[in-house]
This record gives C-alpha cells, structure tokens and sequence, in this order.
C-alpha cells in the first residue's frame, strides 16, 4: 500500500531526534520554532503553475529534509509514522 | 440522481475506520489534523486558469483519497452519506 | 420585472425541504455544513478575467444545484422568495 | 454640480422602501442580508486591468439596481441623499 | 517647499465643512462613512504595473475631490494643512 | 563601514524635529499618523517584477524624503542613528 | 555535514553583539526592532517566478548581513548555532 502524495505534497518519514543526534544536529532546547529531521518516502506531481503547466519539484524521494516540526498532517500506514508535508514547508535537504 | 461537482470539486463517499484499519492504515488517536480515507464518486470539469481554460483534475473517479477531516459539505444521496470537497483538500491517492 | 445578475451572479429559487427528500435527497440534520436545492432563474455574463474577457458560466438558467445554506442574498420579487449567488457558491448541479 | 466617481465606482440615488413595494419586489423583514433599491446617477470609468487598459462597466447612468444595504459611502448634494458605491457591490440589474 | 508625493499618493488641502455646504453639499451627521472634500495640489508619477510601466493618475493638480475622511498622513507645511492620500482613498472629483 | 539595503530597501537618516520646523514643515502634535522627515543615505537595487526584471527606485541617495514615524528598522552605524525603510514606507520627496 | 536551503532560503550564522560593537555598528537598546548580524553560509537556488524560472538571489555565501532579530529557523550543526532564513527576511548586506 503505497501514498502518493497530489500537487507540492510529499509523503515523509520523521527521524527520531536520538537518530539527529548521532548525525551531528542537534535540535537547541530553547529555539524559536524547532525544526524536526525526516526522510521522503514520495513525492507529488508538482503544483501547476497560472498556465497549467506542472513546476518541478526541488526534492525527491530518498532526500533528507529539514522541516518545521508542527507543520504537515500525520497518518499511519502499515505501523509507521509518516507526515503528508508540502513542499514549502521544507526548509533544508541535508547533504 | 446524480451530483455533478462544479469546478475543482469532488463527490466523494467517506470510507469507515475500521475497512481503514482492515486495509493496513490506521489513523493515529492523537494525530494533530486527523484525515479521512474515501472513494471517488464524480469530479468536476476543473477549475480555469486565467486565461479561462481548463486545469485538468488530478483525481478521477474510482480513486481512494485521504483528506482532512473536517473539509467539505455533507449531504445524502439515497440515504448514503457523501462529501462534496475541493480537489485541494485532498491529501493524497492511495494505491 | 425581471433581474438580471451581474458578473458572475445567479438568481436562484430555494426548493424547501420536503421537495429534497421527494427527490431521494436527504439533508443531514447534523452536518458540519447543510447545503441548499434551488433551481436557477437567471444567470449573469460571467466575471471577466485579467484580460477583461468574459469567462463562460458553468451553469443555465433551468438547472437544479445545490449550494451552501447560508450563502447569498434573499429578495422577494411578486411575492416569490429569490437568492442572488454568486456562481463559487454553487457546489453541484443535480442530474 | 455633478459628481465624476473614480475608477469602477458609481453614484447611486437610493429609492425608499415604499417604492419597492409598488414595484413588485418587497425586501423580506428577516433577510440575512437586506439589499437596497437604487438608480445610477454617473458611473466611473472602469478600473484599469494589470496592462493599464480599463476594464468596461457593465452598468450605465439610468439603470436601477439592487446592491446590499450597508455598502458605499453617503453624501448629500444639493439636499439629495446620494451613495458611492463599487460596481463589485451591485447585485443585480432590475429590468 | 513643495512636496512630490510618491508612486500613486496625492497630497490634497482639505476643504472645511463650511465650505462644503456653501457649495451645494452637506455631508450628513448620520453617514456611515463620512466623506471630507478637499483640493489636489500635486499628485505622483503613478503606480507601476507588472511590467514596470506607469498607470496613469486620473486625478491631477487643481481637481477638487471627495474622498474618505480618516485617510491618508496629515502634515503641516508652511503652516497649511495636508493630506499625503493614495488615488484609492478618492471616491469622487466634483465638477 | 557602508550598508547595501536589499530590494527595494533604503538607508534613511532622519532629521530632528527642530530641522523640520525651521525648514517651514511642522508636523502636527494631533494628527492620526505623524510623518517624518529624513535623508536618504543609499538605496537598494529595487524589487524584481514578475518576470525577474528590477523594478527602478523612485528615490536615490541625497534626496530628503516623508515616511511614516513607526516604520522600518532602526540601527545605529559608527554613532549614528539610521532607519531601514522599505520605498512603498516613503510618502513623498520634500523639494 | 551540510544544509543545502530550498528556494530562497538562506543558512545564517549569527554574529555575536560583541563583534558587532568592535566592527562599529551598535545595536540600540531601544530600537522599535532590533536587526542582527552574520554570515551567509549557503543559499538556495531561489523562488521560481510565475512560469517557473528561477529568480536569482541578492546574497552569496559569505556576505556578511543584517536581518530582522527574530526571523527564521534556528538549528544545531556540529555544536554550531545557525539560522535558516528566506532572504526576504534580510534587511541589508554589509560592506
């Protein structure tokens, strides 16, 4: 069973901050607005732009991405946590 | 009797939680924005761009959808409960 | 007398109640959002858009739709109760 | 003296309630929202679309008109109680 | 010291009460919206559209104009007192 | 020690109260948003429009310009004390 | 490890008020919006226009610039504090 995500949406997999720890971020206690590190899983199509035409995105599946932690809509499949996000809500890819 | 959704529009009939859960999803009970699984029933010819031609519609009928919970108008057809909802509201397609 | 809606405006006839559930529709008395049946009396030239053409209406005069309960205008003309909408509000023709 | 209203707005001469009765159409006590009968007295000439070419108006001097009850703004010239409105505030054409 | 007010701004010298009814109107103490009359001493270049390109004003030095009566920045210049108005504030030029 | 201002910014340096009275303008101790006056240091390279083409400035450096009092963003550069303004924030050009 | 920003983002990090008093500019105790210094570290490959071009960035790695105190994102890479920012959030490049 496999979600594919309509328009800028993508389909990601949170990573556990433990997981951000070892990998060298650090999530700062007392920041503003903390960011939450995740996995895509899928992506969508792409928005259209005013002319109908699909606007390519700027991240694929496999990429691992910055995001804001409370932003996006949570599902269950097959046991695992995943987020429905938009593209826009993706701060970073971390390379 | 049947409903022809206008614009961007869909009729979509909700699917009950547990033929999700029998279907390998499950809809966490603490999810911050809860979506919804449903099948397609119609969907409208599309908005138009600016220049008034038509945005083809990425869902058809026959597609099982996720959506926010609490988007669109309910009504009943022949005593089965439906939804008519904007293309936009959709989350993602499930295959 | 007759009216004659402007931009993208239609006059429209409420169809009550028990002519909805004669016609196999019921309207759910605990919907989040309980739409309306009318049948449309007159329909206006369409907005224009940012080229300042017309663009086509999606509906005819005759058409039997159902829009949002709250939206529009009321007026009375010889004593017959009218709705003025505006064509976004309409959400399905019924067929 | 004559007023020239700005871009799409028009200078309506508002008719009393009375008026409206004679004419057939009677503005229901309960209406959610009440619109007003009125006759244009000089209209604008159009708003410029976004290349600068004005968009035509699609009412003229002479025409009566509904338009909601609350819109515009009121002036008195010459003793008679006037009101400024946006054409995107007309409702209707009464013909 | 004169002032050139900036892309569609206007600045304009009130025009008091007593003037208003000398000339034929008085503004109602009851309005809604109170309109205020006043006298265009310099406009702007205009706003640019999407291209870049000027609009061009429909206001010009000289025009007497209504326009609505807590808008735009009062400022003193030489001891009279200005108004620093967008072209969107003014209702009306009174000829 | 210079400061760029990004778009359509601009690094303002205001004048005092008593410059502004000598120089004829006295700003009103009860008008509804206070103006002030200042002198523009540099100015940005101006927004893009909507195809990526800068859009020119309406100001350049040296000019003595109106803005609104409780605009911009305020910082201090080897003692003295300068505003970041955006262009739409400057009223008019005092000439 | 590195952050590669998406769209017109930016990685800042933050320059301490220390260093910003030693290279002559203070930040004033009172300021309506206290801007703050630092360094670009990367930047992203920017917006894409309304036909899906790519709008080129005012800013590079290693511009040293002012922004809003409270704007973006903040993270930590490698014990390092830095800010994720949209340059719009950039008041100024310091030179």
């Amino acid at each position: 069973m496999t979600l594919k995500p309509l328009g800028s949406r993508v389909v990601v997999e949170p990573i556990e901050q433990e997981d951000i720890t070892a990998g060298g971020i650090v999530l700062p206690e007392t920041a503003k607005e903390k960011p939450q590190k995740g996995k895509i899983i899928s992506v969508g199509a792409g928005d259209r732009d005013e002319s109908g035409k699909r606007i390519a995105m700027d991240v694929k599946a496999g990429d691992t991405v910055l995001f804001a932690k409370y932003s996006g809509t949570e599902i269950k499949v097959d046991g695992k946590k995943l987020l429905i996000l938009r593209e826009s809500d993706i701060l970073a890819i971390v390379e």
